[in-house]
């Protein structure tokens, strides 16, 4: 089923907006409330939040950027669904309410956007996520954009920037090769992150989606390195089979291939690490977590090998505004 | 000034993401406040809302669709904040937080982009909206979109589907060609909805951005129509000068040109439309206030005229998925 579609009668401009809005709703179903709490007014009025802090993400899928003709138009919408999660789950908070922006080409296919609007549907439905209102507006034909906006509640929200040196390093599950897949299959941490602002040990948090060699800079705090145990490191299947047809490291790929939507994390230097993986294992017993290192005041390089002092080399991620 | 530029020197691909962002921010200045309220996490902490409803809306430009070469970066930033907030006057609110997405090619150039937030920024400033955070992401060269997400404050919004039949309709100000300027150099009528949830008297309300003939539709409960007293649609200069190249009815582009940003509502027919004038006037003497007719309980078309009862023919306006 391709997203584009030359067949006028197919395409929804047939429908037009008034249409293709009503349309919208019911794909959605009971993943958006009736008005005026859902779709159909100039604002969504949202439900007050009296359990905690008001936290809130925005995040896109774009054709040709976040997937293409490789992925189902399901997938695709549940991308865009649980790209915002991985947002809400990287600050301890729980999911609410959101509104969708949609940019369409007028070629978009019908029965294609219907099933990009399962797949925000059952995911929503999965999550407790409400999809209160939106937007449609167009673009030139052979373009799509879906930009949506989630709100969630936090207790106490984790930041990136709380980190001390001394902090000990966390990352959850494997990394690298995610074009092979896990970038639009995986599941949102949002449990883990959840029970991590639970602990109260957590000093800062964030979501790897433009790789461990990028993002990790955001948490260092000023004047520091990461100093890093690359054996700790876990690679994932899919980051080795890369490697065996890209010819760069396998640690290059795990460091630096983006859309892990795993969390990266840090522990203050007065926990124990082996308890606090003991403790993590008990919680989550089929994701695991690596202490990959330490914040430094070492300033030589921005990650440093943990036992050579050596300067490693991949401090790139995924980079938005390259040629790609 | 273009929006794009074949020269690397000169594009923000030349940045690159995380020295875009931290430019972004310094272009806002006052109007994106410091981490963790700002720019720089997963989420941003919104502050509690406790002075009413939290209302939300979601409003886009698109290069090449809401703005073309002819508007400048200043005015194409700040079209994409009044968008949003003609919606939140829509529904009587006051303007509080805002997260923007950018989806961008890589060959916008920085200095329009620049620009581009300087309209942002001053428009942020003069209606006091917070940008409280966001996200990039690219798109294939020679493309631009930016989607913002407004939240704000209503005490007692005003919705669309609480109309009734023999409320009168009312219009601010004059409908039509705003292709020669007002798509972009409107202002808000933000004091004028907060006024008018105030009053108390307002059955229903929207915004007028597909045009009267569109959007009036959504005001009609089932089973009505509209009996327009066509005198009284204020037509505006800008219509006359379109009408007289486009050989269309004046009438025609008031109804059908869509982005007049004008506020469309409902008042009970217990109320006297004399009364309420004057009382607008008082509050609002340079805007003029019009009472266009009255919803009927006839079901022979959509619109009828108010003094003959035949159907007007002007039921269409903006339509975003049609080639245009």
């Amino acid at each position: 089923m391709s997203i584009f579609t030359p067949d006028y009668a197919e395409s929804i401009a047939s429908l037009g907006e008034v249409e293709l809005i009503r349309q919208i709703g019911h794909w959605l179903g009971a993943a958006s409330p009736p008005p005026p709490a859902g779709i159909g007014d100039d604002c969504a009025v949202l439900e007050p939040n009296t359990a905690g802090k008001t936290i809130v993400t925005t995040d896109s899928v774009s054709y040709g950027q976040h997937f293409d003709d490789s992925v189902s138009a399901v997938d695709a919408g549940a991308k865009l669904i649980k790209r915002n999660l991985s947002d809400i789950a990287a600050m301890g908070g729980t999911p609410g309410q959101a509104v969708l922006a949609l940019l369409c080409g007028r070629d978009i296919s019908k029965i294609w956007l219907e099933a990009f609007f399962h797949g925000v549907r059952n995911t929503c439905l999965e999550y407790e996520v409400q999809l209160v209102g939106g937007d449609v507006s167009s673009l030139a034909a052979g373009n799509f954009s879906a930009v949506l906006t989630l709100s969630g509640t936090a207790l106490n929200p984790i930041l990136r920037h709380t980190a001390q040196i001394g902090d000990h390093i966390f990352v959850t599950g494997t990394l690298g090769g995610s074009i092979r897949g896990k970038h639009y299959n995986f599941k949102p941490r949002l449990q883990e992150g959840l029970w991590l602002a639970q602990q109260d040990t957590c000093s800062a948090m964030m979501d790897l989606t433009d790789g461990l060699g990028k993002d990790l800079q955001a948490l260092l705090p000023p004047a520091s390195s990461a100093a890093i145990d690359t054996s700790k490191v876990q690679i994932s299947r899919a980051a080795v089979a890369l490697a065996s047809e890209s010819a760069q490291p396998v640690i290059k790929h795990a460091f630096c291939d983006g859309e892990d939507y795993e969390l990266l994390f840090t522990l203050s230097q007065t926990h124990s690490v082996e308890s606090f993986i003991a403790k993590w294992q008990e919680a989550f017993p089929d994701l695991r977590l690596s202490c990959i290192g330490q914040i430094t005041d070492q300033q030589q390089a921005v990650f440093v090998d943990a036992y050579t002092g050596d300067p490693l080399p991949w401090t790139h991620g995924f980079e938005h505004l390259k040629d790609t």
